[in-house]
């Protein structure tokens, strides 16, 4: 076998055949083939695309490539969710604690923010203590304790997809249907869950602008799941208006704190509760009942125990950011259009996400929303405020943030987007 | 700038600026921009193109990454010739010091042979003593004293294209119309020759397989020569079968000399004075009479001149091969077919050709053809004779073979494809 005739046959249109993906999967995994070869492979399938079965092969060479976990020792049944990405995307801090006070045990292995989406990690790490890196008999011990875990995955699971996608982030070949399906699902398979639910984001601020190519994604991943024995479901969700009303690493744990506390921003748990219910009954759980869990402090509890199980103080308090900055309404009326991109743009430019993996973020750093589309608004009263450690960022941020504020006359009719735009499964 | 933009750019099948197609060509000779972002640039540009804009700015990026020669101090007019590359395709040899003699300085550059088609250097090596490397001073020195040179390019001509060049190779991403024409006419362009003549090949030995594709290569670098200020034109020239009756470095020197010399295979004399002709004419030098120059020998005393002036010995016996095979006519008949690119596989299987640029190529090896199209051939006399030092070879060259001679009955009409298929100006 010998690559450029794998790079050929997918330059010219040509399927792979399971034995070329197989091995160049493999041979890249242990650096026969060279970093240049792979993003000219990656190019190709980028604009000549891959077919249902060739995503699959794919998707198990790369889970093949390292170790897999196995929770089947559990008493409880593994529910897991992956998330797309969007701003102010926080649904897994309350989610999680929720759905394991709900029953199900819940391993979440989670990453880091690049550009202008936050990171679970990031976020959670801005609770004074708490760790990220956990061995495998740690986050075992987590998930017994608590019955849920959010923490970094290890260097073991599907190490082609970690080389691969580093490489993507470098050549412009990030935005290929199936490589992201594959990516994804070759994680998550790999850890082992039983049972998945997807929150694909459609919008302005989510990586699928459309709500065809998210059903394409969407579809692409739950016939993965379903192929390699996972039962898997996903949801469409809005992205065009961040989610909650802040957007930022301490910002949004203390969002997440008031949903776990029955409070919060009605979208956030309106979301958190449909994805809960989904991966509920995708567990074989379909008469629990996360409105209640939520409502009597029982996934609080679970929040707590998961939050000291992995060194963190609850009760700590958040950091904030050294300065703050008003934006006020620019006119009265109607808010109609707060852009999710602008306000993602304008949080990662405050310091609260990064450029290059290696910097560090600001956890106090975000912007906060105090209206979302639908509200009236005051000319000069406060629409949004900006927080950050390095106040020469305000210009870049604000800057952002131009053209993402409509405020159309009193009176203009508004009709909100729903949250959940569609479910595959 | 950065470089992901411009790869993505491409990718979404956008025109590139003339400020990225300067930035990136740069940048990636500077090493700022890493191999796998320049491949899957490669790969984009093959697959989406660029226009005739792009590929002068291309070109002109390559120009500007290193020297450009100059031989405007020289008493003569300067011409030059490049082949795409074919099967047996000896005719530097001979066409350089032919059109010398016709009052033209001819400064040649090289290069080696790579896979099927071998490399004019190559060839030249077989001749004892004889060197490719020359210093710019040695050059001008050989080019004064003989009229014309032929050796390896220095390091300081387009040293994007030669990064380039070795990239696309490893990368599957050489098929494409626009990098092709801009390395080889940066190359040409930055050697500073007044008038260019371009033998592009078509036909199963032949890079360009189908006369369309041959006709965009020849009319992009025509238009990229005549941009630049350089008299240009192309010939599209068959190589549905070998040129000559020989291929494989000595076997071919040997033969260049036999034009040189007044004889030689009628097919490589015809092209190598068309391609005179028009070298002659673009060189402002209409009325030469290279036939002439052929019949009365000052062509052989160019040759005789350049060679010792480049340390070898034009009186040297040639390596040979230390084994012969002969490969008998397959039946009774008119052969009507001899692949070309069956006969270059066979003579790099042999030993003629390298699969890696750090391999050493045999001298002696090769394949001698007695027969060509057209002709009437018996059953079991010689066709081909193969030549090599490995004899454990023979097997792979006569694989290379199947399939690639056709004999009909007797009395089958046959139609020699004419030398010279089109002219592009």
């Amino acid at each position: 076998m010998d690559v450029i005739s794998v790079i050929r046959a997918k330059r010219d249109r040509a399927r792979l055949t399971d034995e070329q993906i197989d091995w160049v999967v493999d041979a890249y995994t242990r650096g026969e083939v060279a970093d240049e070869q792979m993003s000219a492979l990656a190019m190709a399938i980028l604009l000549n695309g891959m077919d249902r079965a060739e995503i699959a092969r794919w998707t198990a060479a790369m889970i093949a490539s390292g170790e897999r976990m196995d929770f089947s020792g559990l008493a409880r049944p593994t529910a897991d969710k992956h998330s797309t990405g969007g701003v102010g995307d926080k649904i897994t801090l309350p989610l999680a604690p929720l759905v394991a006070a709900c029953g199900a045990a819940v391993p979440q292995l989670s990453g880091r923010g690049l550009g202008h989406t936050g990171g679970t990690l990031d976020k959670l790490e801005s609770i004074p203590g708490w760790r990220a890196s956990l061995s495998n008999t740690e986050m075992l011990d987590v998930l017994r304790d608590a019955g849920a875990v959010i923490c970094a995955a290890g260097d073991g699971l599907a190490p082609a997809d970690r080389k691969l996608y580093a490489l993507r982030d470098v050549t412009g070949t990030v935005e290929s249907i199936p490589l992201i399906a594959s990516s994804i699902m070759s994680k998550k398979i790999a850890e082992g869950t039983g049972s998945l639910v997807l929150d694909v984001k459609v919008g302005s601020g989510a990586f699928m602008k459309t709500l065809e190519d998210a059903r394409e994604l969407a579809a692409t991943m739950v016939g993965l799941g379903t192929d390699h024995g996972v039962r898997t479901v996903a949801l469409l969700t809005d992205m065009s208006v961040p989610l909650g009303l802040t957007a930022g690493n301490a910002l949004e744990v203390r969002e997440s704190v008031e949903v776990l506390a029955g409070g919060g921003p009605a979208d956030v748990v309106e979301l958190t509760l449909a994805l809960a219910r989904d991966m509920l009954a995708a567990a074989g759980l379909p008469d629990a009942d996360p409105e209640k869990a939520l409502a009597d402090g029982s996934a609080m509890d679970v929040w707590r125990r998961m939050i000291r199980a992995q060194g963190g103080d609850p009760d700590a308090p958040l950091p904030a950011a050294r300065e703050t900055l008003v934006v006020p309404a620019p006119a009265t009326g109607v808010l109609t259009a707060l852009d999710a991109y602008a306000v993602g743009v304008a949080a990662w430019r405050l310091g609260a996400g990064r450029a290059r993996k290696e910097d560090a973020v600001q956890l106090g750093a975000g912007v906060e929303l105090h209206a979302k589309p639908g509200a009236t608004v005051r000319e000069g009263a406060p629409l949004l405020t900006l927080h950050t450690d390095t106040p020469e960022r305000f210009p870049y941020a604000q800057e952002a943030l131009a053209g993402a504020i409509t405020v159309s006359p009193q009176g203009t009719p508004f009709t909100p987007r729903p949250i959940v735009l569609d479910r595959i499964a």
